[in-house]
């Protein structure tokens, strides 16, 4: 080992789902929207090509027209929207503004699997209660001291959401650590958290323009809170790098909140698919937990999940398979368009009946 | 205070420049191209548009399209290149990677100012040896055990750079710790310390897509160095943020790499127009530092920085003043076109002579 090797920060970095891109795969493994984003958003980038000139300059660091839009569609104030580059980055920020406790920082042990790599990282204690038996997160295992809470709601990759009352309990009696919740899959038919932030000043809402808003590769995320913790978020962005949001990013996004009717008939779609595909796996010998979320988590009556998975692979569909204790015999299916599930369902019912 | 507040981290952010936006106004105080990108930039965000089905899908997270043309433009292979969100990006990745001693990091007390936020947010150690009189780095304050070394060349603001000896005469010392040269102003005719990275296998070279490539707007900054390092910062950039440039960032950035005739005529117009505007400005009675960046570094021989500052404000006229010890009676003035830089020299004409 070279001598400044020793001093390199040592990190087990998250693993992205793999990005294939083999013409005519079937990409169902790591929830993008199956549809496009709204035309506007085409037309938006086509605007900024036209004053090419606005990509010489810095944008707007306070990325104020992406802010103001955020806050008037959500009733709430700019000073309440924090935005960064897709909620990772969000996330990765509150995590290092908030969780600076030495008491642990507490998530389920099955959960969106980058909240323990950012503890890590940024060397914070954190511990895992166990969902319970049904992969129910127990709102009781959150009542005791901690240095914070992060929720995903829906959980994923479990696709369960659990409602208002569990998540304003768990804020009843938490008035001494900012709790987080991680609402990655809300439009997808949960109930967001939004209207407890008038009552808890401690509490952080997270979503991102990456599932429901069909913009993955334009690397938008968003939380929404009391001015006190957005402004502290804030500090500590503008202390890592001032101008996150780049020109296109900025525009792309106000589009995407804007064109409202479009973002609802999407999440629709993606709803009506979602049971007619969980009907179909049913009859195929799966069964799904209750799904909130833009994907399926399945498991077979009898077919190992890890041999289902491969045999998709060799058909070019490709879901996610978590080789991780208690989950290793699911599989998570991303909801594609009717097409898409349809061929997937033809795929299975081979592999089932073969 | 509220409870959970304790549990902030606290940071002293870095201020950017401000970002006014009057119509007519003359726009000299972040360093940006006066200059719109490549032609090509364009015409690439306008594909983009044709297929925003892209936009619905995960981005690349190898970069891998900017990486390698990236690694082919500078003679690298593309282990030896990391791209991120602005050299900011590229900077507090670097920081949070390679300085983890108990030993200071060592940069000099006048150069950019996110060093020290950085230092303050990952709370590492650092020291600041003094500029020389003539505000020069003085190569033997960094012949010493330290957690690390930073040097901007050419260094910010003062605007001078050092040459490739005096940069390996610090490496030839260090060869204990990372050394980062930031060579965010290097394309105005300092001499980039690359040819280095074959010999010295701790060099870390990191460059911008903001002032040279005329793409602030886009966010776009990289390292180039030994593959160990650069797989090191991956390895932490995927423990935050997974996905970090988005569709639009990728493409405009390789249209920028590849049209180098475009680019090299950009870098001799600025530099043609600051050789220009130094003479007028000594015609005046002010003294420019040497300058090999997109910048002069300007005191004027009877009245205070602070005043003209103000003075050029008011007349629309936007350059960028420090109140800090050594540099307050300097303004750091950002080359823009011969038209802007004629109507500064006419603003400040009537301020000097008035």
């Amino acid at each position: 080992m070279r001598e400044w090797e020793k001093n390199f920060r040592q990190v087990e970095p998250y693993t992205p789902g793999e990005q294939p891109d083999f013409p005519d795969m079937i990409k169902l493994n790591t929830n993008e929207c199956p549809y496009p984003p709204t035309p506007r958003a085409a037309e938006a980038l086509r605007e900024l090509a036209q004053e090419r000139d606005r990509l010489r300059l810095y944008p707007d660091f306070r990325a104020g027209a992406l802010t103001e839009c955020l806050a008037h569609y959500y009733g709430l104030t700019q000073e309440q929207i924090f935005v960064g580059v897709g909620s990772d980055d969000v996330l990765s920020v509150a995590f290092l503004t908030f969780f600076n406790s030495e008491k642990p920082v507490l998530f389920p042990d099955i959960t969106y699997s980058f909240y323990d790599v950012w503890a890590e990282l940024y060397r914070i204690p954190y511990e895992r209660p166990a969902l319970d038996e049904n992969f129910r997160i127990r709102r009781e295992d959150y009542y005791r001291e901690n240095g914070g809470i992060v929720i995903a709601n829906p959980n994923a990759p479990t696709s369960i959401a659990e409602g208002t009352e569990f998540i304003e309990d768990i804020l009843k009696h938490n008035r001494q650590s900012v709790v987080i919740v991680d609402e990655a899959y809300v439009d997808f038919g949960a109930v967001s958290a939004l209207p407890l932030l008038e009552k808890y000043e401690n509490l952080l809402v997270v979503q991102t323009f990456s599932k429901s808003r069909a913009m993955a590769g334009m690397r938008i995320g968003y939380a929404m809170g009391h001015p006190s913790l957005i402004r502290a978020m804030n500090d500590v962005k503008y202390s890592i790098n001032s101008y996150t949001m780049n020109a296109s990013s900025l525009v792309c996004g106000v589009c995407a909140v804007e064109d409202d009717a479009y973002f609802k008939e999407c999440c629709a779609r993606i709803m009506r698919t979602r049971a007619w595909a969980r009907d179909r796996l049913a009859e195929l010998g799966f069964a799904c937990l209750e799904s909130s979320a833009n994907f399926l988590f399945a498991s077979h009556e009898s077919i190992p999940a890890k041999r289902i998975f491969e045999a998709l692979r060799e058909k070019n569909i490709f879901v996610r398979y978590f080789a991780k204790p208690r989950i290793d015999n699911y599989l998570r299916i991303t909801i594609g368009t009717d097409e898409q599930m349809q061929a997937l369902v033809n795929a299975l019912e081979e592999i089932v009946k073969g």
